[in-house]
């Protein structure tokens, strides 16, 4: 099932996409815990009923989790061959310089960085001059635990959505751990909305990225270093998840840095990110 | 002034320090947003009304800000000192090995790391054999700002405390980016309280830590590499910074991986980091 946080007519709702993705049902529930948590309302409860059934082309729609309850989990260079293009970069600051981690890269990005599909991911020239998309595949867990195995992990995962994890490589480098170069104002768009676990064959679903109408980005989560059991055991380990954590897996090569010279974002571009299964995220790119 | 957030007689409240520190006024603030919040509760608004004044002994301390918005901003390697103990560990995973670093290294902890003064850091030697403690003066952001200067930065700040940046040292070096090893459960000891900013002079003021009877960290906020306004200036990068926001600032020299071999903590130890003009943070370490 693929569900939606939306606006409409001045009430923000969380349902259940239908109908050839034309249609949406809307949820009877409240609307405070919406705003913020979205599709989070839905996680270990019955699905609420259906008050009335909309058009997608009447709503507005907004983030499947507009304001994660903490930091976003990130893994980096999680694809072989993205992992060998931001060694070369110049900007890799992780010890695993020029070779494939030995266990996952684990960052954070700031809840507020998350924007919905359609909002612009903003570029402030007087912070960054090096900013790059990053498609991936993210991770939305439904089922707290500590010390998860990998035989157990998937029972933890709600479901999923599509994240670009938008980045400035200049700060990226500079302040050797990535919070900062991850974190700026804009920088998650999040959506269309988020499927079910079941929805997603995890070995096979492909990750896709367009700039303006250039496919840059063509992989298959198949091909992820660490695979999603993996990660959801490598950052349980001690650490007690919880339902609502969101986890992007890491994106496959074709950023910007991996060309020479490279292929940063500029005002005007259009950025889309497609991710079999789940649906098609677009964001326009424009000048603080 | 001191504020703190405590339980008594079955309500959760925040109030302000008093007859020095042996005494406690109650706010009438509403308990809900206290026991998450803490002292944010109190940014930028007129000092509540004081209900009650209570003994010290007889109520339970909670962390100031019990559970942060977002993850907590922290900064490594900024003592000169301890980036050069670090650098030597073999747990630096930093693209700054062996130097100061050129910019603020930033990085974060989960916000349900955070735990009150006297209660267990829990050691999961399933986890981890190699945790550390790091004695920091912590900063609570009181106004929200983006890019905001060097000059400007000490006007966003509200107030201190006093944390204990736990850290297990293997995980910190696996993973490469800190969060993982950063991040885990109990790891961001908080307290006892939190003074205004008017209390402190960052030119001048002591941060120490002792593990049980040992004095191990001994320094001053005046010998930070970079001081407060450069690291607000640093975050407020291109990141909107928020009321209630907390930036631990680093840790001086003498944590457990600077010694040969190293002293890590183990289950029966005690760690008292005490700030000049704050107060003393004491918890004891304990298997999980």
């Amino acid at each position: 099932m693929k569900f939606a946080v939306f606006n409409w007519k001045g009430k923000t709702c969380v349902g259940r996409v239908v109908e050839d993705d034309s249609a949406i049902e809307c949820f009877d529930i409240p609307e405070a815990s919406i705003r913020t948590e979205g599709v989070v309302a839905l996680i270990e409860k019955p699905l609420p009923k259906a008050m009335e059934t909309v058009p997608l082309s009447e709503v507005e729609l907004l983030a499947p989790v507009p304001r994660p309850s903490r930091n976003i989990f990130c893994v980096g260079k999680n694809y072989h061959e993205h992992a060998k293009e931001f060694a070369a970069s110049g900007f890799d600051s992780s010890a695993a310089k020029g070779t494939v981690p030995e266990a996952p890269i684990v960052f954070s990005k700031l809840p507020e960085t998350v924007v919905t599909n359609g909002a612009p991911i903003r570029l402030d020239a007087s912070v960054s001059t090096a900013i790059d998309y990053e498609a991936e595949l993210a991770v939305i867990i439904g089922k707290a635990g500590r010390n998860i195995s990998k035989e157990e992990a998937l029972s933890h995962v709600w479901g999923y959505t599509v994240v670009n994890d938008v980045t400035a490589r200049d700060l990226q480098g500079l302040h050797s751990q990535w919070l900062i170069g991850k974190s700026q104002d804009t920088f998650c768009p999040m959506g269309p909305w988020a499927v079910t676990a079941d929805e997603i064959d995890l070995a096979d679903t492909s990750v896709k990225c367009w700039v303006n109408d250039e496919l840059r980005q063509d992989s298959n989560t198949g091909l992820l270093i660490f695979d999603i059991p993996t990660i959801i055991a490598a950052i349980s380990n001690g650490i007690t998840l919880q339902p609502g954590d969101i986890i992007a897996t890491g994106t496959p090569a074709g950023v910007g840095i991996g060309f020479n010279p490279p292929k940063y974002l500029q005002p005007g571009d259009k950025v889309r990110v497609e991710i079999g299964g789940i649906g098609t995220l677009e964001n326009p790119v424009e000048a603080f």
